[in-house]
């Protein structure tokens, strides 16, 4: 292996272009359409014995660079999967995968559908036929297909079609039109075109002609009230500069030291985290994503995405900008993926770090002796926003300085719409414009959480706070104690309001408490999915219920043909004190309200991941005090005297003492 | 009325004196204990005529200016209650409470009761036998008794016992001593003295003497490790100064209007808020708040404290300082409550106000066109922080540009500290330092919402996502409705993950949904109260049970005796389309963890008010658009050339057009 690259850094350009053409060579007859070209993280072992001598300062062992790719022949339904030995520049291995496996669409791909979409004859005279203004022209939102047989179809696209003025930040989600165009993604054919239903059930009206309404725009440009004027800038500075410090991948801030990762499908990824020398994290990463919606109708019964898989959340990053996505004093990370012609395609400024102030850390008052001690909270922040069609997702992580951490989703963007006959309302959406429906929906995310505490060998334990029976050894009926449950095979296993899970290392144990130490998993106790476990909804995306991956090949997947976690954990493996992996769902049931419209603002989930005895006491307690003469804090009234406070005393006023 | 005084404008200083005056006339031949002396609001009805009226510019109604006392005959257990016209200088109502009464804990009785216990002969008698080292001195931390029997107690309150330091921040948590004396509170004399439980069960040890251990202490002079050097500053400015405006206790900011009050019990309270003109809450405040313990064993069965009405939030606030406890732009406002004698005691910097940039608002990409649109979140923080023996609490307000309102409330400060026996564990507390347990215990808060959502006239809704049954109307087993149900009686409503909780105008309906508009209350579903409900714990505080308020007298309250929310909601009054008031309780099940210890790091939990279709549209549609211009970001590379970045054309980067 090159002795520059780490195992962890993700594949340069200049090993993009190596692959691809590799793979190329082995296929003359056939052009490559390329799906996936990733460094494969080497195995785990291997990985962390290399990690721990990295950061020990002992001799590196010499790990061989792998990467994967997964291709077409183009314009043929024949998918292959190949390994590739990037230092010895030879392929190891290739196989073509079974018909039931469909890659998931690519950039260049979704354009080349739009194009076939809007130029087809017959789509054609169904847009004249509905007699849209000349002044409206259509476009097309791309949709995986879903499923709603046991058919192995071919590999299909969903074509919503929509119609938008000329200005650029036009809301075309405000027209959408009542007929959608199925096409064949390998032929670009047209399989279909399904009318859409616009009536209270499923009515259907093929002779609807546009009805114009009055709009509903999001772009500044296009809005009847002018913009607020009272809102004076805030800004964020840090004159001595950041407190992290970074080499290459490798971040280093307030005792947390880890290294960024990013790959086409997962985004931003976490590795090798530790807090203070000690071992915390192997990996964390958002693993995948699931948005069903809840309109029972066909075709919307299909409507159902995995962003992860069926996108990629490394593809469908932003571009980050400069006080817009982040306030303060921020580092930007660029990064590079593939094309589907196997060239290197820049994403950059793809996750953006910057320090925050998150309020106050923690603060007792000693109230006999006015004695103040207080620390503020600094928190680190790495933020990626994807784009996915209509929606929008802001994905985070908040480190803070005890040892927490903390993955937020932001939902933001503009909800999915359907056309709604003027008049009618629908139990299972809201009508947030005339004619414009938004469907009841779920979004559902898997936090892939590869644990390390202390350690590899851990064990997932549930932790349920319950009372104790009203007896002698509780007089007063008010006891409570934890009762403790060791996952011991891998299995599933739900939250509840009484319930913590923790992740435990049974050989380490805290000297004051006497319990293994441990990192504890905080999560709002959500509703999982609505639709039916038996619907294809259901079977297609198990980590909607409690926390199930949906595997490898997500587009159009048939979950019988497809090994995803249901299948792994059904092996039912030993996961106690060994090496293990968790996978978290979270969900956020959104029934859309029309303040959501027509941008909607961001909704905010949590996981966080925080030590549970895992230190003998606050981690952050060596965080210097808060003072006036560091924070530079200025009262309102003295705003125009701006040196009035500067020179006061550093330190807390002192509390009046009892 | 004075014209100069709102009627929602807390008493002044001379007003104070003026009530204590007059009711100090009344009883010549008692010293007067005061309790309380608080302004009385106006009757509802009345209020809301004035409030409407002052935001219309219309001719104000007069208000008689009215104020409560509560107060004993000092050194008996006469306890009475007053009202009185402040502005004709009247006493208008006198009346002695039921024995069952007792009032609660002041500052004044609080010293006065160290003082007793730790001057009482047989207490030092006890702490002589204990052989503490003369290094060390005994201080007392007052609880209020609690209740466990029907019996009638006189007042009293119960004496937890530590040994501490020299330093003005030594913890004395971390010495807790074996024994804890009980004094009555009218006449300063010992009842008993109780050894506490040190064994696994209920074991006593009435010879143990004192035994050192290594300490654990917060306060930063007595680490033994040294700061934290690398922690860079982070300042906030606002060089064109705030957005907000204030006028005496009215503040205005980004559409929103609001009156903040403050008293000696709920602390901080938001009055008449309104959104762009339109009514949105009569009153939000901190109703109660109940810490009751886990620890069964006698007199840890008692140990439960309801930080509101037992002590006051208002009583307990802290001042706040500036930097310290607020970063940025602050504004501070002081208020002023009466002492035990009847005097004005002030409470200097109460509560803060300032900005804070919370991330994005909304985004969305035209990934066409690259049209970028996005606006950062600017939230306005209320908040206070109380400090009640061991424990902080901090409870804001941020309210954000897009109509929502969030009760942010974090514990810190210091974990209730019990003796244990070295090499002894219990399954209801955690061992967090060599002798030095930690039981387990929950935090519940009540929040009282008075809505005023377009008008009086409200209802509350529970509305439940529910799977449709898979038949014909749902072919594919995908779809789901909402079914609400409103509460047309008073009652009490459980939380569910699939459920929320809207309170509704039946009248007034969004144009484009069809449906009433609504606020909907967001807050994690968490578990209720572990006592039993029939303990103490659970028949003094229903509160824990869902949404029920203490009453009014919750010092020893006996639950038959004590008029409370669970009576008042069992009147079952009509509670649709009518002037309803909701209580919304929330709870953090808290079991100790050694990262709490030797103080805690700030655990937050956040109920949010949100609008539910009650906009038309995203009410966050015209916040300016977020530019580099305003933003002043830098890059960190760039933080040596501070002038490298500005000059950049305002406006963010055009995403890649697809």
């Amino acid at each position: 292996m090159s002795p520059s690259r780490h195992p962890l850094d993700p594949l340069a350009p200049s090993e993009i272009t190596q692959i691809s053409s590799l793979l190329k060579k082995l296929s003359p007859d056939h052009t490559i359409h390329f799906k996936i070209i990733n460094i494969d993280e080497p195995p785990k072992a291997q990985l962390r014995a290399y990690l721990k001598a990295e950061r020990n300062g002992s001799p590196l062992p010499q790990l061989p660079r792998r990467a994967s790719a997964l291709y077409y022949h183009r314009g043929t339904s024949h998918l292959f999967k190949a390994t590739v030995n990037v230092d010895e520049s030879t392929v190891e291995l290739v196989e073509q995968l079974d018909s039931h496996f469909h890659a998931q669409a690519d950039v260049n791909e979704i354009i080349e559908m739009r194009d076939a979409c809007l130029s087809n004859p017959k789509v054609l005279e169904r847009i004249e036929a509905y007699k849209l203004p000349p002044h409206l022209k259509v476009i097309c939102d791309t949709w995986p297909y879903g499923r709603d047989s046991e058919d192995q179809h071919p590999r299909y696209v969903q074509c919503y079609l929509f119609a938008e003025g000329d200005h650029p930040g036009s809301n075309h989600y405000d027209l959408p039109l009542p007929f959608s165009p199925i096409l064949d993604m390998t032929t670009k054919e047209l399989a279909d075109i399904i009318q859409l239903p616009t009536g209270p059930k499923s009515e259907l009206r093929p002779d609807a002609v546009f009805v114009p309404h009055p709009p509903k725009e999001y772009h500044h440009d296009l809005q009847s009230k002018p913009a607020r004027t009272d809102l004076k800038p805030l800004m964020v500075h840090q004159p001595q500069g950041v407190s992290f410090s970074i080499d290459g991948h490798l971040i280093q801030w307030q005792k947390w030291r880890f290294r960024l990762g990013f790959n086409w499908r997962e985004g931003m990824v976490l590795h090798d985290v530790t807090y203070d020398g000690r071992e915390l994290f192997h990996r964390l990463s958002l693993s995948e994503m699931f948005v069903p919606y809840g309109d029972p109708r066909m075709p919307y019964s299909r409507k159902s995405v995995f962003d992860v898989g069926d996108i990629g959340a490394g593809v469908a990053a932003n571009n980050l900008a400069l006080g817009c996505d982040c306030l303060g004093v921020i580092k930007y990370f660029s990064f590079v993926i593939g094309d589907s012609n196997g060239n290197p395609v820049e994403k950059p400024n793809a996750v953006c770090m910057h320090e925050i102030d998150d309020g106050i850390g923690w603060k007792h008052t000693n109230t006999r002796t006015g004695a103040v001690s207080i620390v503020r909270s600094r928190v680190l922040v790495l933020q990626t926003i994807i784009t996915v069609g209509n929606y929008e997702y802001v994905f985070m992580w908040h480190l803070d300085q005890a040892a927490g951490l903390h993955y937020k989703i932001q939902a933001t963007g503009i909800l999915s719409t359907a056309p709604i006959d003027k008049g009618v309302t629908v139990p299972f959406g809201t009508n947030v414009n005339e004619g414009v429906m938004a469907p009841f929906h779920q979004h559902v995310f898997s936090l892939r959480i590869d644990p390390n505490i202390d350690g590899d060998k851990n064990t997932l334990v549930e932790e349920d706070s319950v009372a104790m029976p009203w007896d002698d050894n509780n007089p007063y009926g008010v006891g409570y104690v934890t009762e403790k449950k060791a996952l011991t095979s891998s299995t599933h296993s739900d939250s509840a309001p009484n319930r913590v899970h923790k992740i435990i290392n049974p050989h380490s144990i805290n000297p004051s408490s006497g319990h293994p130490v441990a990192y504890a998993i905080h999560s709002p106790s959500k509703q999982m999915l609505l639709a039916h476990p038996k619907s294809w909804h259901g079977r297609r995306a198990k980590i909607c219920l409690p926390s199930f991956l949906a595997g490898d090949y997500t587009y159009q997947s048939h979950p019988s043909h497809t090994p995803d976690l249901a299948s792994w954990a059904g092996r039912q493996d030993t996961t106690e004190d060994t090496d293990i992996v968790v996978w978290h769902s979270i969900s956020l049931t959104h029934n859309p309200r029309t303040e959501d419209y027509p941008v909607m603002p961001c909704d905010t989930m949590t996981v966080s991941l925080k030590p549970s005895g895992f230190f003998d006491q606050n981690p952050a307690l060596d965080v210097p005090q808060s003072t006036q003469a560091g924070n530079g804090s200025r009262l309102v009234e003295d705003e125009a005297l701006k040196h009035a406070v500067e020179g006061q005393a550093s330190g807390c006023k002192r509390e009046v003492k009892l």
